[in-house]
C-alpha cells in the first residue's frame, strides 16, 4: 500500500536492524511515521542511519540505556532481533516495563514465542514462518501470485489470467455456478475494474481478484492452469 | 488456504531447512505435494524426518551428491539456505544445470539477489525484507489485518470492523461514496458473505474485505480507526 | 539440620549440576529424597551418578526430552542452571508448562529474575546474593556465626562466647537489659542448653544463641568484641 | 541484620567482583565499612564504581600491582575469584605474604579449598556449596524459612505459622513436651515477642523461632505441615 | 619478455593482493602500466604500496567503495581474490556492473569458474591448476624448459642440449626425419640464432627451440634423454 | 603436450594435494607416470582416490610414516604443501634425507625458498609468483597466447593473427625486416605449418610462432593490435 | 654418567610428558629405574610408551585415577607439567597427600614455585631458568665447556685447551700461581688423567678440569681465549 | 660463576624472551655483557626493559626489521624462540644470513635441530632435554648435587658428604684404591680446600668433588647412600 499522508505520523522504536527490523523500520519511514532504530551492531546502524529518523548504536538489554532513550514515549515498540533469544527476551520485558503501548516481538521458535507471549507482549511474530507457508502458496499455484486467508475455509485470492481464459467473460467462466467463487476485481492494463460485470472480457496478464472457499478457489486456479 | 485434494501432488526439493525452509516445506507437504528435504545440518534433518516425504543430509554444493538424489527430476527446488551466501550460489547453478524446470532461490542482500538472477534463477525471493514490509503496514493500520497490493495505486485490504461501525449497514457506512472503496466481502462468525448486500449490517469483531486504491483505504481505516 | 526419617520422601528433580545444583541436590538425597539429576554436560552427570536416586544427560530446553523423563509427576523441580540465561528461561517455561506443582529457578541477575518471575516460576532465588550478604555479616563481626533476619528489625543470631565473658553468669551480663536482647539457648561441649537459667555460667567457646533487635544484638556484639 | 552504626568501620578488600563478591562488597558497605572492590574486567569495576568505597580494575596476581593498592592495610581480604582457580591461588598466596591479618577466600571445589588452607588463608568458604545445602532444607520443610544448626543434633529454626495452628496458644501446642523443643520467639505483624507466655496465641502467618534437636523439629515441622 | 616501452601504458586494477595477485601487478607495473592495487588486508596494501602505482585498502564487495575508486574507468579490472570464493563471486560482479571492458578473475574450482562464466567474466583463469600441469611436463621430461601448446597435437619446446648431443650439428641429429620436429632456434652463450643452418654445432648446455607434434617432441626428448 | 606413451613410466611422490599439488599428480598420471599423492587431510586424500595411482593420509612430518611409504624408492618427490611453512620444511628435511632422488619443493615467500634451498631442495618452484607473472604479460598484449623466455632478450611468442593482417603473405608483412624476428610456425584450423614460405597466406583467427628480441616482438604486437 | 648396573632400581612416577619430562623419564630408564609416565595427552603418552617402563594416559589432577595408579607406592613423583599451573599445583597436592615420599615440581615462574614450596614440595625446579644461566655462562666464554659452582667463591670448570696453550706443561702454564687454579684432571683423546703431573703437556683439543675462585678462573680463561 | 669485571663485554641478542631466553639474557647482562632483547610480544618486552641493556619489540622473521636493528653488529646472537617452530627457523637463516658471527639456536625437537644445523646455525642447543637429563641423573643419586660428563666413561661430580662419612678421613676413605676415583677439592664452611690432603677430615654437609670413572663415581655414591 502506498505512502501515507497522514498529518502526523506515530513514532515507532525498532530494536534489531537484521534484514527484517531494517525492511520493516523503513517500510514505516516510508508511510511518513518517525523511526528510532536501535542495534549492538555500529555496521548496522551505520548502514541505515542516513534512512531512518533516527539510529542509536545501544544494548538494549541495558535498561539504563532504554530509559535514556525514552522508550516509554514511542507509540509501539517491535523488537525485531533475530539470533540471540535472551536478548530478544530480556529486551522485551525491558520495553514492556518501561511502559510502551504495543510491544511487538519476533521470535525465531514456538517456545521463543511462548515465553514473548507470557512476558506480556502484545503481538509476536514469526516473520520467516509465516513467510514459509505464504511463498509455499505461490509455488503450488503458478497462476496464484497472492492470497488473503479470511477464515479456516476462505480466502481472497489474486490470480493472473491464463492463456485458456483470455478473451472471455465472466458470464463464460462463471465461478460463481462451477467453484462458488466469486470475482471482485479485474485489475487491467488501464486500471482496475471493481466489481466487474458478467461481460467484463478477460485478457491474458490481466489479474483477477477471487473470493471464495478455499477448495472452490484451489478448483477453479487447478483448471484453468491445466487447460 | 487449505490442504489440496488433487490426484496427485508436485515434486518439490527444498534444500535448506532452516526456520524459513522447513516453514515452506512443511506447508507444501500440507498442500498435499512430495518434498524432498536437504541440508547440511544432522540436526535440522533430524527434526524434519517425519514431517516430510523424504529428508537427506548432503552437501548441496557437491554435484555428484544432487545428482545422485534425482535432483533433476523434481518439477521445482526451492534453494532457502541463508547464511552461507557461497553455498546458496554455489547450490544455485548446480541444480540450474542439472535441469530442474523451476529454481527458486532465496537472497539475503540486493547483491546475492543480483548473482542468483544473472546465474538463472527463475524466481528470487527475499522473505526477510517482504515480511518486514507486510508488518509495516499492519503496524501502522490498526485494523489492517493483510492486504494484497493489486498495482501501485489498488488494494484488497481485510480489515476489522471497528466499535464504530458496529450495528451499522454497508448503506450507513457507504465506502464507495466517500472513498472510491468496495466492500466485497464481510466474515461473520457464522461464515462469509460474498459481495454483501447494502443493507448487510457490521458487527464488532466482523471483518470485512474491500477493494479501492490506497488512499481511499487508508483514509477510510484512519477515518473508522479515529472515531 | 540432620538427615530425614520419614516413611516416604519426596520426588525431586535438579536440572543443572554445577556448584549449587550438586550440592542441593546430594543434600536432597541426604534428608531422605529421591532426586532425579539432569545436565547437558556428561561430565557432570557422571560425577553425580553415584550420589543421586537418577541422573540422566538431556537437554532440558528439549520439551520432547522433558516429557519423556515424566517430569510432570515431581514434586517440586529446581532449575539451577547457572550460566546459560536462555537455557534457564526456556527450561522454566517448559517445566511449568508440564505441570510441575513447584517450580524452583535460580536467577544470576535482577533482570532474569524478573522474567522467571512473570513466567509464573513459584520462586526465584539468588544464591550468589544471599551469600555473598551472610558472608558480609559474619566478616563485620567476628563472633557471629550465623543469624537469621525475622524481620526487618529483629534477629536471631549464633554468638561464640568471647574470652571477656567466659565465668560469668547470664545475670551477670544481663543483655536484656543492656541491649532488649534474649539469649535463649546455650550450646557448650556437653550439649545444648535451651532457655539457660539466669545463673548459668559461660565458658569460652561456649556458642549462645541470641534474640532481638538488630541494632541490640550488634551493640552486644561490638561491646563484647572490643573488651 | 541492620545497617550498622558504628562510629569507624573496619576497611575491607573484595577481589573478585562477580555475583558473590559484588554482593559481600555492597553488604560490607550498606554495614558501615570502607570497600575497596578489585577486579580484572572493567566492566564489572564500572559497575560497582558507585557502590563501593573504592574501585580499581587491577589484576590481582600481579605482586607489584597489590602492593601499590596498599593491601597490607586492609583489616580484612576477600577473595571472591570464581572462574579462574590459578588466578584464586596467586592471589591468595600474595595477599598473605603481603601481611593482610584475615583472608577469606572463596573455594569452588573440595580440592581448591585445601590448596588454600595449606597455602594459609584464614578461612576458606563454599557460597554456592552451602546455599545448596541450605535451600535444600528449605524446599524439604515448607514452613522452613530458614535455620542456624547449632550442632549436628541442635538447630534454631524459623517456621511459618500453618493454618492448622492458628488459634492456639503455646499450652495447647506443647513442643516441648511432644518434640522437646522451644519456641523462643514469635514474630508477629505488630512486633516480635521474646520468650513468649504459654497463653500466646498463633495466628496463621505468624512466624515462631523454635529450638531443638533436628529430629524434634523435623518431626514438628511435619506434624503442622500434614495436618 | 621484457619492459615495456610503450609511450603510455593501460591502467589495470587488481583486487586481491595475494601472492599471484602481487606477482601479477608487479609485472604489470614492470611492463610499464599503471595498476592500482586493492585488498581487505592493510598489511597486504603496505606491502605493495611502493610497488604500485596506486593501493587501497577496501571493501572490493562494497559497492559505493568501487565507484568511489573510479573502476569504472580502468581498462582492465583483475579480481585475483584467492581465499573467499563468495568475496570473489560479488566482487566479479560489481565490477562487471560497473562497466569495466573487460575482467578477469581467478577461479579456485571449476564450479567456481563455472558462476564466474555465466556472470559475464571476460576470461577465467586458474593459475594453480595451470602451473601443476605446466610443471608436470618439466617434471617427466628433464631437458624440457618450457613448453606451449599450440594445439592438443603440435607443441613448441625449449629443450636443453643433453651431453649426448654436445659437438653434434643439426644435421647429424635430423630431427625432422627421424621426429618430424624442426629446431627453429638455439639459444647460445653468446646469443640466439634463429633458423639455425644444417651446420650448426650444438654444445652441451645450449638451449634449442623445436617445433612439432607432441609425440615426435616427446620421443626425441626421451631419446636424447635416455642415451 | 600430450599424454605419453613410454613403455614404462617414472614414479612421483605428491606431498599436499590442494589446488596446485592435486593438478601437478593428475597431469603426472595424464602422462602415463605412477604418481603415489599424500596428505594430511582425509577428505582432499578421498577426492584423489580414484584419479591417482595410490593414495594416503599421513603426517609427512612424521618420519616414521614417511620411511613406512618407501619414499626412497620414488624418483622425484614434490612437496606442494601451501599453507603450513613448518609442514613445508619438515617434509622437505626428511623427503632429502630419505635418499630421494629429485626433491621438489614449493616455496610461498622469497624466504621461505632460501631455507628449502638451504636444506638441500634439487629445485624451488612459486607457482603464484610465475603464473602472476605470465598472466601479465598476455593481458599486455591482446593478441599474445603463451611465451617461452628464451633469456633476458630473447622469446617464443605465440600470437593470434590480427584482422589486419587477415589475407597478408609473410612476405607482406617481413616481421624479420622490419622486427627482427621470425615467424617459424603458423597453427592453422587444418593443422600447423612449420617453418612456413615467404607466400604463406596468413588468416584472421591463426596462430602464429615468433621468435625474436623481446621488443622486436612487443613492437610487432603493438603494431598489429593498434592498426 | 653412565647407565647405572643397580640389582634393583627405584621407582619413579613422572607426570607431565612434555620436553623436559619425557626426556627426565628416559633418562632414568637408561639409568636403570622403574617410569610410570602419566599424560593427560593420548598423543604424548603414545609416544612415549615404548620408551617408558609404562605408561598411563590420565588426568592428574582427578584424585580417584592417581590413587587407582598406587601413587603412593613410588619412591619419588616428578610433576613435570609445564602450561598448566592449575594443573601443576592440583597435582603436586594430591601427589603429596598421597603420601609419596619424595615431590619433585617444575614451576614456570616464581610465583608458581612459592606456592609450591608452601604445599609441602620436596625440591621445587627450574628448568628453563636454570638453563638460561648454563648456557649464559658458556657463551661468555668460548673454551668453557661446563662448569659447577661449588659455592658463590668456587667453582669447576671444564675448559677446552686452546691452540696458544698447544705444547706447553702444566708446569709452563702453573695456574695455581697465576689464577690460584688447579688443573685436576685432563681429557686426552686416549683417556683422562687424573691430578696430572706438572710437566703433563696439553695438546690442543685436550680438555681440562680446573677448580679455582670463579675471578681465577674466568681471568685464566680469558687470557687463554684472547692470545 | 660469579659476575665478570671484563673491561668491556661482548654483545649478545637474545631473541625470544620467554623463559629460557629472558634467564639466558638476565645471566649476560649480569656476566657484565651488553643484551639486546627481542620478542614479538610487548608483554614480554615490557618485562625484561629494566632488565637488558636495549629491548626491542619486533617480529625477528621481518628481514627489514632485522636490518634496521643492526643484527650484523653483534658479537652473538642466540635464537631462543619456543614455540613457533617457523618462526625460529626464519629468525635462524635471516640471522645468520645478516652475517652474525655466530649463531645459537634453540630447538624443541630433534628434526627441527637438524633444520637449524643445515641452515647454518653455529650452535644447536636443547635446554628442556638436557635439563631433563640432568635433573634425572640427581634424583637417582641423592647425594649427587651436579656433575659433568668428561667423556662417555669420565665425569666430575659434586657430591655431599652423608651422616656415614663424618669425621672421616680421605685416607679412610681411599676411594682412589677402592672405586678408582680422586677427591679433588671439599667445600667446607670456611672455604673450598683444592686437592685436599689424605689427613683431611669430612664432616657432614661438606661437599665434594670427585673425578673418576662413571661407574666409580656411582658406586662410590651408592655404597655412601645406603650405609
Amino acid at each position: 500500500m502506498g505512502k501515507g499522508t497522514k498529518g502526523k505520523g506515530s513514532q515507532f522504536c525498532v530494536i534489531g536492524l537484521g534484514r527484517f527490523g531494517s525492511s520493516l523500520a523503513k517500510e514505516l519511514v516510508h508511510l511518513g511515521h518517525e523511526v528510532l532504530g536501535i542495534d549492538r551492531s555500529e555496521e548496522l546502524v551505520d548502514d541505515m542511519s542516513s534512512l531512518l529518523t533516527h539510529t542509536v548504536c545501544a544494548d538494549s538489554t541495558d535498561e539504563e540505556a532504554l530509559r535514556s532513550l525514552g522508550i516509554r514515549n514511542f507509540d509501539c515498540c517491535i523488537v525485531a532481533i533475530g539470533g540471540d533469544i535472551q536478548a530478544s527476551i530480556m529486551t522485551a520485558i525491558l520495553v514492556k516495563d518501561c511502559g510502551v503501548k504495543k510491544v511487538v516481538v519476533k521470535a525465531v521458535t514456538e517456545l521463543h514465542g511462548r515465553v514473548l507471549e507470557k512476558l506480556g507482549a502484545d503481538r509476536v511474530i514469526y516473520p520467516e514462518r509465516d513467510m514459509g507457508i505464504r511463498v509455499a502458496h505461490q509455488l503450488v499455484s503458478p497462476n496464484l501470485l497472492d492470497y488473503i486467508e479470511l477464515s479456516s475455509d476462505y480466502s481472497v485470492a489474486e490470480l493472473s489470467v491464463p492463456q485458456c481464459l483470455s478473451g472471455k467473460t465472466l458470464a463464460d467462466i462463471d465461478p460463481r455456478k462451477r467453484y462458488g467463487c466469486s470475482i471482485v476485481a479485474v485489475n487491467k492494463p488501464n486500471g482496475v475494474i471493481i466489481a466487474p460485470k458478467a461481460e467484463q472480457v478477460l485478457e491474458e496478464k490481466d489479474i483477477m481478484v477471487i473470493i471464495g472457499t478455499n477448495d472452490g478457489i484451489e478448483s477453479f486456479e487447478k483448471d484453468v492452469s491445466e487447460r
